[in-house]
């Protein structure tokens, strides 16, 4: 695999649907689960589930609070693994308490996903302030 | 979201392409990469990187070492949300030591992917053991 520049990591971080989010529980154990976000400036931002009270926003909220570390993967798989690449977000995790600051994560959310414009999510906005980005492709990237 | 069914579970693991796993690092940070994986049993094998000594193969190894849990994703993302649906599997992860679960996984693999028929693995081959297997949809499950 050969390192892609920063500038087509954030790209394709920003261009990306879907990612894999990945904590840490209270008790040392990796949590991942796919989850869609918009970029800002050096932050992510996810909305977590609209029912504050389900099982899995809890187990997230409980995961940051417990260890704020995330790691975010964005990938593409084909069959053809000369076309594979992936980008890693890691930084730390916290929900984002500032109105405007929220406001704005669900102005980029809602700018990125046509459901978020429909019914703007009512629970916590998580934040990952990127610390790290890194990203591979199996072919060397073309510089022209 | 709804939860899937154990067979479901099982089905949509053995047959997704590409998975991303989660495990922790030493120093209890979440670390997660795409991976491609073969299901046997209750088993999941995946081949680290052919190079032995490549950065990324010895970070993974390193993280196994020094806390063996795993998780592992599948998911389908669709920009119409009803289609999402994810399965993960949680497990302790270890190096196949015994050259005849070596050969079992390999050839798992190799029927799977066919890279791994032209260039078997070289290097390490991982383990997870699944301990719950668990998935979830955006729709309810049909049962006929």
């Amino acid at each position: 695999m050969s390192a892609l520049d920063a500038n087509t990591c954030r790209a394709r971080l920003d261009a990306a649907r879907v990612g894999r989010l990945a904590t840490v529980t209270a008790e040392g154990l990796p949590h991942v689960v796919p989850c869609c976000f918009a970029l800002v400036g050096d932050r992510l931002y996810s909305a977590v589930d609209g029912k504050p009270k389900s099982t899995m926003a809890l187990r997230r909220l409980d995961n940051i609070r417990a260890n704020p570390a995330a790691s975010l993967v964005v990938d593409h798989y084909a069959d053809d693994w000369e076309q594979l690449w992936w980008v890693r977000a890691d930084g730390g995790c916290s929900v984002v308490a500032a109105p405007g600051e929220r406001r704005s994560a669900l102005a980029a959310l809602a700018d990125k996903y046509r459901q978020y414009r429909l019914a703007p999510p009512l629970g916590s906005v998580l934040a990952i302030e990127i610390d790290r980005l890194r990203g591979w492709s199996f072919v060397p990237q073309e510089h022209g």
